[in-house]
């Protein structure tokens, strides 16, 4: 039996961009710029014909046209070590399916810069994975309007429900690492960390806490930097903890480099690793096992979680690349030389 | 006054397929798949078919169809901590004039593997940049047939002449490297190379040599460890090297990473450095500065490398892919803490 068209389930009609403008009560010109992501339109404007797009779904014509066999992962900044781990695991997934990584770097440190969205879109990708950044509700309606997937990777925030992505068990990781410094028997234990504007930095500081909480022990705020840094390679946070008064006997850093960074500051102040101070990295690089002494650190998946992001935007092509969900994939302790019982 | 259909200035008639097809005594069909890199021909069919169509310089019909707004970068192997400042650099320079970079992984471990130029010809880039390669002549063709320009960086051999490259001053890296050793007055250097299929090992080990020689110091070969490391990260050669009866006082890794496992090997066997022994890489990478002790290194500018083969690549587009040449970007001595005269 014929379904009657006032079913809920049966496709709403398609909505013209002219309704669009109408509607927004802005000129067809303005509402196409909209859509199409080029500049010219103030963000308030900007916002209210996303606003309108999105509230009748709309979705631009010609959405059989044909995508570039092409996965764009979009880094903020291609800078230090962990992009290549996470473009190696989007390589070795896109590959089997017959689809290249364009990487980009919008510019912008944490994030994708605005603008970045523009060139991307002209290329036509099959999918776009957008690494430790938010995703604008604009940026968001103009790939979903063009049925291209999304995904985000160790997100900067925290997204919103219809936005899919894959991260690590951030606040797990804090926990670990602060753990196993408590049951060497550490109690003045130091933090560096940042920026606070992300997620996963946040999340690893609030794992330090309660790790600290869980043992009884109270935490000296005097000894938890959390800063944005400029250059996380610098000593300077390193060399501040090391020269107070009542000095850590050991340091959780929540990135390898931040960790190395404290290796250098230790090597200049004549503190030796790990007999006089342990530390405990973040990530767990390459390079981690090749410090003096090697590094113990927290292992977070990178290769992995952009295997599971180019993975979700292959399964949602067939979806309309309207799927969603969260992933979040273990972090483990991984045991060196950095670490070992206060003497 | 109208030229002369004969003379040599004038364009030469095109070549049709089945003319090359049939001068190559094999089918349209099996021509085809030469032309489109396609499998199922056998490598002396491949040969006759390629040299037949290069004799004619046949360019494939349709040189003005649209290309992807895209540079493949294809790399044997996306290891280690040096892809991403090669991939850095071609980002920059690429994004300047709106073009996206994809990065490919052929998973041949020192240069592409067979098979590699297929998923590329398809996506039909604007250029492709082939990194610690060589490029077999038939994917030669099948590039300049379709006017798709390419630039080899750090050429795994010698380039033929007609194939532009980008590589760095090798053999003026390891005499620079085994001069300052031998200036802090080492007469016992030790090397640690490979593998020698590469050009760029071969320099780096003839630089060697030629200080020694230019010092008047002998070279024992004893200490020159030239392998195909399966893992360069591996400390094997070093403790090989240091547990010899008379063990050098110096050791040229001829790879940062090298240079770090040789670090392990001496941790390993209690040497110190540098007062037992000093250390100089090759690289410059990232990490190299926060080793213990900092490492002193010959600086290879890989991301400017990679600038350079982008723009390469821009300035041939206009040239019908066309161009050769080689450029040589000069090496540094980058001088850290792990160096010093022998005690």
């Amino acid at each position: 039996m014929r379904k009657a068209s006032t079913d809920s389930t049966a496709p709403r009609r398609p909505v013209t961009l002219d309704v669009v403008a109408r509607e927004a009560a802005v000129s067809l010109a303005t509402a196409s710029k909209v859509l199409n992501g080029k500049p010219g339109v103030s963000p308030q404007t900007r916002e209210r014909v996303t606003e309108v797009l999105q509230r009748h779904g709309y979705t631009k014509r010609g959405g059989a046209q044909a995508y570039s066999p092409t996965i764009e992962v979009v880094f903020g900044a291609l800078d230090g070590a962990w992009p290549i781990e996470l473009i190696r695991g989007a390589v070795q997934v896109a590959s089997e399916s017959g689809l290249g990584i364009v990487v980009t770097e919008s510019g912008h440190e944490h994030g994708a810069a605005p603008g970045w969205i523009g060139p991307v879109l002209q290329r036509q990708p099959a999918g776009v994975i957008l690494v430790a950044s938010n995703l604008a509700v604009d940026a968001k309606y103009q790939l979903r309007s063009r049925n291209i997937p999304f995904v985000l990777v160790d997100p900067a925030g925290d997204p919103a429900d219809d936005v899919p992505s894959v991260g690590s068990t951030n606040w797990a990781g804090g926990v670990h690492a602060t753990r196993h410094l408590i049951e060497l028997g550490h109690r003045r234990i130091g933090v560096i960390a940042g920026p606070e504007s992300l997620l996963a930095t946040r999340a690893r500081i609030a794992g330090f806490r309660s790790a600290m909480d869980e043992a009884g022990l109270p935490v000296d705020e005097e000894l938890v930097l959390v800063r944005a840094f400029d250059d996380e390679a610098s000593p300077a946070a390193g060399l501040h903890l090391l020269s107070l008064p009542q000095r850590p006997t050991a340091i959780f850093a929540t990135s390898d480099v931040k960790a190395l960074a404290t290796y250098e500051a230790a090597r200049a102040l004549g503190i030796g690793i790990p007999q006089d101070l342990s530390v405990v990295g973040y990530d767990d690089l390459q390079f981690a096992r090749w410090a003096g002494p090697p590094l113990t650190t927290i292992r977070q998946p990178l290769y992995e979680m952009a295997q599971a992001a180019a993975r979700l935007i292959i399964a949602f092509r067939g979806d309309q690349g309207r799927g969603a969900g969260r992933v979040e994939l273990a972090t483990t302790l991984i045991l060196r030389s950095s670490t070992q019982s206060p003497s």
